[in-house]
C-alpha cells in the first residue's frame, strides 16, 4: 500500500462520521476540547509551552519558495515581543510555486485529498498546546480559549469544510459513466463520460489577528480539499499560529507524495503589505478573508477574477423583551460581553430593551433596572482579577482599547471600562467591557460596528419596535449573531421571521452554558452569508461547491 | 389531504428518480423529447398550433400586478409580426408584489416547493406543442428543435434545477434537532435547534432571445424551488414562450394555495428597457442572465446587492489533430455548424488544424483538404432546402445576418453563406453558415465571439500549438464547449489537461448522433462556470446552494 492509500484507510472512518454528524447536526466533535493531560498526554502542555518559548527570538524555519529577507514584528498582547522572523514572501514567486503544485494534487481523488487533510488536522490536533500558546500570544486570547478556539474547535471547523468539500466533489461519480440513450428501433447512442473535478486555481487565505486558525482553517481546508493550492497571507500581528500550521501541513503533504508548495506562507509587514498586489493577480481564483468591512469590500470590488468569501463587520443584537430567568439571563449575557474582551465577531453590540421595562419571574423590571442589573452582572463577574483575566484575555490591538474612550462620548456610560493588572503577566493589555446607554435616535452610533468591549443598551418603544429595528440594522449593516429573551411565543415567532428576513442565526433565552457568541461545528452555522456581515457561511455547500468545477469529458463508446 | 400534500404524493416518485439520475449521470429524461401523437395525444400538435394562432394579434391575458399600458413587438424570424401585446410592467409594483408573495412560500417545506415545481413542469410538458410554436416564432428555431429544446429538454433542465435545490435544502434536517453536549460529571448542555431555509429574496430571471425557456428555466426553477419569488424579464423579441410558461405556472401556484405573484412577467420594450432599473433595486437579491458579455458584465459590476449568475459569450473550439473516421467527423461537424444557423452558445467557432494536415484512416490529408472537406460537407448537408430549413431554422436577429458579411472581410472565405427561400414560410430569414480561413496571427478576429453562423479554420503549427492556443483563448475569452478529434491517447490526455485548466467540457471524436453543441440534462453539465463564458453551471450545487441560506434558531431544552 502506498502512503496515500494508507491515509485513506486510516481516515475513512473519521470522514464518514464527520459526514454523518454534519447531516445530523446534533453534538459531535472530532477533536477533544479539554486541555487535559489524559487526552493530550501528561507532558503535552509543558512540551507545547517549551516549543513556543523555543520559537521566540528566532527565525522561524519554514521553506517559502522565492523568499528573500525576513519580516516579523509580533507582540504579545500579554506584554512582550515575540521576536520571531519569517521568510519575506515574493508575490510572483509564491504564485508560481503554487501553480506548479496544482497538477499533481488535481490528479488525486477527492477522497485522497480529504484523507491528506484529515492527517494534517490530526497532526495539528497533537500540537494543540503549541498552537494554543501561539494563538494566546498573538491574539490576546486567554489560555483556555486559545486552546479550544485556536486548537480543537478550529480543527473541527477545518474538518467540517473538508467533508463538505468531499460531499460536493463526490456528488457526481468519479469514475467512468456510460450514457446510453435509446433510439427506437435503431441502436442506442452510447457515450462514455468522465466528470473531472477541476480546482479553480490558486487560492489565497488572508488570516485575521483575532482568530487566525478558527477563521482561517475553513477557507484553507475548503480550498485545499477541492484541489487548490493555498497561499496563506497571515495578519502581520498573528503569523505564528499559521506558520506552525503550515509547517506541520507541508510535512504531511510531502510525506503523502505531494508538492508541499500546495500550502505556502506569504508573510509581509505592516509597512510593506502585499495583500492587494497578491489578491489582484489574475492567477488568484479564490480568496478567503476575515476582517474589516472596508478591506473585505475592497477585495470584493477589486478582485473580480476570483471567487471571494468574506467575513466582515456587523452589528450583532440581543432583544430583551421578557424572561422567566432573569438571573440566568444576566449571568449568560455577562459572560458573553466579557469573553475575549468583546473581540469576537459574534459578540453582542446592540441590546434592545423596551423603554417601559420587561416582565420577569420576579415581576416587572424597569428599563433602568434591567440595564443596571446587566452592568452589575458584568462587574461582579469580573470582580476577581485572577478569574477575570482568564475570561477577558488581553486586547489584541491598541486601537481597540482606544475605541473604549471614544465610545464613552456617544452616550451615558452605565458601566465604565476598567484596566486590570494581570496577576502573572505584567504589561498585559487588560480592559473590562463598557456598556453605554443610547436612545433610538442615536442611529449613527449603533448602526456601526464598534469592535471591542463596547455594548449599547437602546431603549425602544416595545417588542415590535425592537424587532423592526433589529431586523433593519441587521439587513442594512449586517449581523452574525442575534439573541432574544422572551417568554412569549408570538414574540419568539415574530423575531424568528425577522431573523429569516435578515438572515441571521438566532439564540433564544440563553441562560446556561451556551452563549450567543459561540457556535458548535457540525451543528451551528457560523454566519449565514445573507447579510452584509459575511457573504458565506461556515460551512455549507455554497462555501465549497464553487471552489472547483466539474469538467465533463465524453467520447463515443 | 390538502392540494399541497396531494402534489407531494403525486410527484415524490419523479423527484426521487430525478435525484437518482442526477447522481448517476447516465441517460435519463423526465419528459419525452419526441413530438409524437402517441405520447402527447393525437390532437396535441393541432391544438398547440391553434392555441399559438389564437394568441396572435391579441393582448395576452396575464395578470401583472401594477401594470398599466401594454408592450409587444415580437416578429417571427419566419416572416410575420406576432402582434401580441403584454401588460407593461412597473418596476416598483412588481417588486412589491413579489416581496409580498415570499413569506407564504417560505413557510412551505422544500419538498412541498419541489412538488409544486414538478406540477408546473408537468403542465408545461403537456403544453409543449404550444410552447414549441411560440419558441419557433420568436427565436427562429425550426419546429423540431423548438419542440425539443424549448419543451421537454428545457423542462428536464428545470427539473434538474429543482432536484438540486431540493438536495441542497434538505442537506440539513428540516425538523427539530436536539444537540446534547456531555459535560463530564455535570448534566449535559442540551439545545433544541431548527435550521430554517431562508430564501434570499426577490429573484430576477432575464430571458434571452434564442433559448428563452431552455436557458431561462434553470434559474427560474432554482430560485423558485429555494423559496424565492421570481420576476421574469423576457427579451422583448421572445416574450411569448415565457408568458405562456408563467400563465401555466401561476395557475398551479394559486391552486396549491400560494400567491401567484411568486412568478411575475415584467415585459418591457426595446425603446424603454427596465432591466437595469429592476436589477439595481436593493430588494433584488438574485439575478440570472443569459446574453451578451457586455450586459452580463454590467450586471456583475453594478448589481452587487445580488448574487448574479451569468452566461455570456465565448469562443468555442474544436481541435482536429487526427481521426480514424474522417467521414463521420465531417458529417458530425457539418450538423453542428448548421444547427439553428450557429446561434447556439455552444456552436463551434474556432477550428484549429495543424498546418501540415492530419492523419486519417484514408491516409494523410493536407490542411486545405480538411478545410475543403468541411466546407463541402456543410454545403452538401444543406443542399436540399426543404431539409436544410428544418435544421437551420431562421436567424433571430437581423444583426446576426449582418455579421456574416462583416466576417467575410476577416479572411479567406472557404464556404460562403447563402440565403435560402423557405419552402412554405415566405419571408423567413434563412442563411447557411460561412467558414473563413484565418492564420494564427489573426488573433483579434478569433478571440472574439462572432455570434451566428460564422466559423474560423485556423492553421496552427502542430497539436501542442493547437492545445496551447485553445487553452489560452478559452481561459482568456471563455468557452462553453470544446471538441477534439484525435486518434492518439497522448493528445487526448494533453487536451483533457488543458480543458481542466480552462474549465471547459470536452467532447472527443464525435462522429455519430451526439454533437458538441448539445448537452443532456441529468448527465452533461452546461458550461462549467470556470471561464469567462459563464460564472455558473447547469446545474450543480453551486448553482442552487447560494439562493437560500440556512438560519439556525436554538433554544435551551
Amino acid at each position: 500500500m502506498s502512503r496515500l492509500s494508507d491515509l485513506v484507510a486510516k481516515h475513512q472512518g473519521l470522514l464518514d462520521k464527520a459526514i454523518e454528524a454534519a447531516a445530523a447536526r446534533g453534538y459531535w466533535a472530532a477533536y477533544p476540547e479539554m486541555p487535559s493531560g489524559k487526552i493530550y498526554g501528561e507532558t503535552a502542555k509543558d512540551d507545547g509551552e517549551a516549543a513556543f518559548k523555543a520559537a521566540l527570538n528566532q527565525p522561524f524555519a519554514l521553506d517559502v519558495p522565492g523568499a528573500s529577507g525576513t519580516v516579523g514584528a509580533e507582540q504579545s498582547p500579554f506584554g512582550f515581543d515575540l521576536g520571531i522572523t519569517y521568510p519575506k514572501a515574493d508575490v510572483s514567486a509564491v504564485i508560481a510555486a503554487a501553480q506548479a503544485a496544482l497538477p499533481g494534487w488535481r490528479k488525486a481523488t477527492p477522497l485522497e485529498r480529504a484523507a491528506v487533510c484529515a492527517e494534517i488536522l490530526e497532526r495539528l490536533n497533537k500540537k494543540s498546546y503549541e498552537i494554543a500558546f501561539a494563538v494566546m500570544h498573538t491574539t490576546g486570547q486567554a489560555f483556555m480559549m486559545a486552546f479550544q478556539a485556536g486548537g480543537p474547535h478550529a480543527q473541527d471547523r477545518g474538518l467540517e469544510a473538508v467533508v463538505y468539500a468531499l460531499k460536493a466533489q463526490t456528488d457526481v461519480p468519479g469514475g467512468e459513466v456510460v450514457w446510453d440513450k435509446p433510439q427506437g428501433k435503431n441502436p442506442p447512442l452510447v457515450m462514455k463520460k468522465r466528470f473531472h473535478v477541476a480546482p479553480r486555481g490558486v487560492s489565497v487565505m488572508i488570516g485575521c489577528s483575532t482568530f487566525p486558525t478558527w477563521n482561517g482553517y475553513p477557507g484553507l481546508f475548503a480550498s485545499l480539499a477541492t484541489g487548490n493550492p493555498v497561499i496563506v497571507k497571515p495578519h502581520p500581528g498573528a503569523v505564528l499560529p499559521l506558520a506552525i500550521t503550515l509547517k506541520i501541513a507541508r510535512e504531511v503533504l510531502a510525506e503523502a507524495g505531494f508538492d508541499p508548495n500546495l500550502l505556502i506562507l506569504a508573510a509581509d509587514s505592516a509597512d510593506a503589505p502585499i495583500t492587494k498586489d497578491l489578491c489582484q493577480r489574475p492567477e488568484v481564483k479564490i480568496i478567503d478573508f476575515t476582517g474589516s468591512s472596508a478591506f473585505g469590500t475592497w477585495l470584493e470590488d477589486n478582485c473580480r477574477q476570483a471567487v471571494v468569501y468574506t467575513e466582515k463587520a456587523g452589528v450583532n443584537f440581543v432583544i430583551i423583551e421578557s424572561t422567566n430567568d432573569f438571573k440566568g439571563m444576566i449571568r449568560n449575557m455577562s459572560f458573553t460581553l466579557s469573553l475575549y474582551t468583546g473581540q469576537m465577531c459574534t459578540t453582542t453590540q446592540n441590546i434592545f430593551i423596551p423603554k417601559g421595562g420587561i416582565d420577569t419571574e420576579d415581576g416587572h423590571k424597569s428599563f433602568d433596572e434591567v440595564v443596571q442589573a446587566l452592568a452589575t452582572g458584568v462587574d461582579k463577574f469580573l470582580s476577581d482579577p485572577a478569574r477575570a483575566v482568564e475570561v477577558l484575555g488581553a486586547v489584541q490591538n491598541p486601537a481597540t482599547a482606544a475605541r473604549i474612550a471614544d465610545a464613552a462620548k456617544l452616550g451615558e456610560v452605565v458601566l465604565p471600562s476598567k484596566t486590570l493588572d494581570h496577576p502573572y503577566l505584567p504589561g498585559a493589555r487588560v480592559h473590562t467591557p463598557t456598556i453605554i446607554k443610547l436612545s433610538k435616535a442615536d442611529e449613527a452610533a449603533y448602526t456601526q460596528e464598534c469592535f471591542g468591549p463596547v455594548s449599547f443598551v437602546i431603549a425602544v418603544d416595545d417588542a415590535d419596535d425592537a424587532i423592526a429595528l433589529a431586523r433593519k440594522t441587521a439587513m442594512e449593516h449586517g449581523a452574525i449573531t442575534a439573541g432574544l429573551y422572551s417568554a412569549k411565543d408570538d414574540v419568539i415567532e415574530k423575531t424568528t421571521e425577522a431573523c429569516l428576513d435578515a438572515q441571521v442565526a438566532l439564540s433564544v433565552n440563553l441562560n446556561g452554558g451556551v452563549f450567543v457568541n459561540q457556535t458548535a461545528a457540525f451543528s451551528d452555522f457560523h454566519a449565514t452569508g445573507g447579510n452584509p456581515s459575511a457573504n458565506a457561511s461556515l460551512a455549507d455547500y455554497a462555501f465549497v461547491a464553487n471552489r472547483f468545477r466539474f469538467v465533463g469529458v465524453r467520447v463515443p463508446a
